[in-house]
């Protein structure tokens, strides 16, 4: 099944959506909020997914047009946002770009690093930066949603409490990352409100495109109309969807609702693109000596989606334009 | 006024607690919920001051007594814990204690990391962890719960959204840390679920040890019933709560209910005692050449408590017990 959230109040208003992205019904006498649903997955999951089928039998009276512009984020807040760094090829880039070498366990140890989650954006709200000095970029992502999780629960455990997917824009401000990173205790300022896809699909949605914990299929960015990348979710990921849970979990449980990203996608094979322009402007500093692509500007748009074999958007599209701040 | 959760669900259930913390009511009818309470302070805080008027007055008819045990942190989960670590004289004995010179910029620039915020201890849970070997330490700190704070808020302007304070142990695996902190992320599985004191009181409570946005009194830690420390919350307080929730908001948005951290205090007067056992060891390694106190033990006990002029306890006390996981 599909879920939204539509905009109302701090948490949304949850709703069960068509697999056409066409139609929604309120889950109203299930679950007033995702979160609401999540906290009793296990009595809750059932009614929605027979509403599910009868919204796809278009039998609900109650149904409506879906508007992903009517959308809050499908957590408008959680209680926890960990985002990995999966696609260790793009770290290895990063390294390289500015001559250091990549320590050996970063290939067998997940780099995670902990994100807001009080303020999650919409997939059509605007993307709101005090300064293009910032160095504005995209992160085109996916994510999980997942049920509680035991501390120092397995890959094999944690991957049957992954409830529901997303995309995920990760807004970052590179010209703030170096002097973050320097002080030594990671990113924050750096990393302001993150965006999510219009709608959050259980795992079923994704027929075989949803194996080995990974998402395989191209996740598709435009800047201002124009294609950006393509690269594979599901090729280069070195730690898939179970194994970043095992890793956060080690020492702590999560609570249900809790959102785990795979960090931005990146593809060995440079062909597919990128999805953040920190990558592109590193291959560019590699083949040229210097990065040509400026950061993102007021005014520009991003549009982050993904497609299935037939070409249907399985999530619908984030799309979002960036705005000074008032 | 002092607010409470008792253990009830996932986010507890609102009760208003006496000054002396002896009896406490249900808020049902204002709030169920603290979270609730926060996301529409406005309407809820006058609602909720009153009801603390007549639980002072004793003529609350449902009445009961308040027990620490029953209770789960003030908020059991959150949208977004940051911590601060506003005594920088600590962070100059960690550098100086590895012989590594620390940045100026510390004194003027906030260091800060995100914690989990979906499952935060009540102050008598069982601190669990898996290993003796992580390096288990308390960090005693104070923090502070804001409503909605705006992008890019002047500090000026944040010490007017502060709503309630309470007291944290910020546990810490030390052992973790060197190899996370190397990885360039900051913390994570290095910094385990957080405990909260049993009530959280609004400003007015701390009258004049409410002030410049600090809390000037001392924090008092004992191990296993011995006294550890009660360094000054007030003094070397190089940033105060509204410049921490100032830096917090420089790119983003607060949502109600984030709680801001201090950071483990300390004080330059090392005869206050210490906040946290890497202090200490620090200390001993800079007197003796080597550490002698160590980490926690499965079975220790933590207590962290702060008492007004008068020798009562103002948000009830932190007592755990360091635990091994099943």
């Amino acid at each position: 099944m599909k879920l939204a959230s539509l905009k109302s109040g701090r948490d949304g208003r949850l709703v069960v959506v068509s697999r056409d992205l066409a139609r929604c019904v309120l889950a109203d006498g299930i679950a007033a909020t995702l979160q609401q649903a999540l906290d009793d997955w296990q009595h809750t999951a059932p009614a929605l997914a027979e509403l599910a089928v009868r919204v796809e039998a278009g039998t609900v009276a109650a149904a409506m047009p879906f508007r992903p512009g009517d959308c809050a984020a499908p957590l408008p807040r959680a209680h926890h946002w960990v985002d990995g760094s999966a696609y260790v090829n793009h770290v290895e880039l990063v390294r390289k770009a500015r001559g250091a070498e990549m320590p050996a366990t970063f290939w067998t140890d997940p780099l995670l690093y902990q994100g807001g989650s009080d303020d999650l954006l919409g997939p059509t709200d605007d993307a709101i930066f005090g300064s293009e000095e910032f160095g504005i970029d995209l992160e085109a992502e996916a994510a999980v949603i997942v049920d509680d999780v035991p501390m120092a629960c397995s890959a094999a455990d944690a991957a049957g409490r992954i409830r529901l997917l997303m995309l995920v824009n990760d807004w970052s401000l590179r010209n703030l990352i170096p002097g973050e990173l320097a002080k030594g205790f990671g990113f924050y300022q750096s990393k302001p409100a993150t965006a999510f896809s219009p709608v959050a699909v259980t795992p079923d949605e994704l027929g075989d495109a949803w194996r080995d914990g990974k998402l395989h299929l191209p996740l598709v960015s435009h800047i201002n109309g124009k294609h950006f990348g393509a690269p594979d979710a599901g090729v280069d990921m070195t730690f898939s969807f179970p194994q970043l849970i095992a890793h956060a979990a080690r020492t702590r449980r999560l609570g249900a609702g809790a959102i785990v990203g795979s960090g931005t996608v990146s593809n060995y094979d440079r062909s597919r693109g990128s999805s953040c322009l920190a990558e592109r402007r590193m291959l560019e500093q590699l083949a040229h000596g210097k990065a040509q692509t400026p950061f993102l500007r007021f005014g520009d748009r991003v549009r982050i989606e993904m497609f299935d074999a037939a070409g249907a958007s399985i999530f619908g599209a984030i799309d979002q334009r960036v705005v000074p701040a008032a």
